[in-house]
């Protein structure tokens, strides 16, 4: 049967829309009172698995999941071993450093060698970095980035951005865009290869109901 | 001003309720119409930042947060460079292997060699099996560990057990125990030192109301 890995969080509701356009109703993931992690569509073609966004690499990469959806983002930071195949044009977000409003600085480059930079997304950090050829020290966070400016352990972050207000609203300002994110369709590479479960026929189907 | 990192999710209310007991009233945290990260107490003698359980440790480690609460399992996997202080007794609960029921494997010991193992914990995880001498293959997930089993995607996980309740919904049992976890007392090592801020005043009223 073929199976996608459907993100929690932000792009869970678009997902969810962009498969029933193809025909795959997955929408009990939206009722608040579901408590199942793995549901299979009312017409037993196809299941979904309910995963972290983070995680949703994972199962398709070890083909746990056919096909997934994930954020431009995840893929950046963790690199996963899975196909590429379609822009979904949705969630849209930008991976940008931030610093205080009060900061002197305000562009990447006219941070001082050494300065502390908080973020989730590590690899993503230490690579940008390294490009500029300016050592940093990175702190590692899981959640509310935007805190450590604030108390003064950090001098940026690098954080997603989606509509700027956490931002505002912690007095920070955005001085420079790493890249801009969106959702991605990814495969297991094998199964795509080999077309198991039909799955060129369902990628097919996303490719025409997306938008122009 | 003495400044505390308390922990959001399972040890927040608890975390309350012994500061309370010396004090400091930081009962604002619990009101679900919160939304500041960090908050002085009503007699300005003490701050508190809310962040993630993962990430206490990183504030105190920082300096930014003089004493922390935080969970063993947190220190065991993160090893952070601060000083332990106190066992706060509250928060217990284990850090477990745990099997589908129909699995073949009761013991860590029988699982066999290059068996997959999904957990968050990855270095306990690691450590734990190469204590064992028992080369196996580590999926880093970052959520629903007990998803990776029901799917066939793992033979197993390493993940943290409270009541017990998650494992069974999911026809899951524990089959080793790696260690017990509670919440401890965590200081910037430099600032306990320095008895900066009155800390050790502090930390002997902590003692003095915990459980005997």
């Amino acid at each position: 049967m073929l199976t996608f890995a459907i993100p929690k969080g932000s792009l869970l509701k678009d997902s969810i829309v962009l498969l029933q356009a193809i025909g795959l109703d997955f929408s009990a993931f939206l009722d608040e009172s579901n408590r199942l992690l793995q549901i299979t569509e009312p017409q037993g073609i196809a299941k979904a698995m309910l995963v972290r966004a983070q995680d949703v690499s994972v199962y398709v990469e070890y083909g746990e999941a056919h096909l997934g959806i994930v954020g431009e983002d995840v893929l950046r930071e963790k690199m996963p071993r899975v196909a590429r195949l379609l822009d979904l044009r949705f969630g849209a977000c930008r991976m940008s450093i931030a610093v205080p409003q009060d900061s002197p600085h305000r562009s990447a480059l006219s941070l001082l060698p050494h300065s502390r930079i908080a973020s989730k997304s590590v690899r993503i950090t230490q690579d940008y970095f390294a490009s500029l050829d300016l050592p940093v020290e990175i702190i590692p966070l899981y959640g509310s980035v935007e805190l450590a400016p604030i108390t003064g352990m950090a001098d940026a972050i690098v954080d997603l951005v989606s509509t700027g207000r956490t931002l505002r609203d912690n007095g920070l300002i955005e001085i420079e865009v790493l890249f801009h994110s969106t959702a991605r369709l990814i495969a297991h590479p094998l199964s795509y290869r080999l077309d198991r479960e039909q799955l060129s026929y369902y990628v097919d189907r996303v490719r025409d109901v997306l938008p122009q």
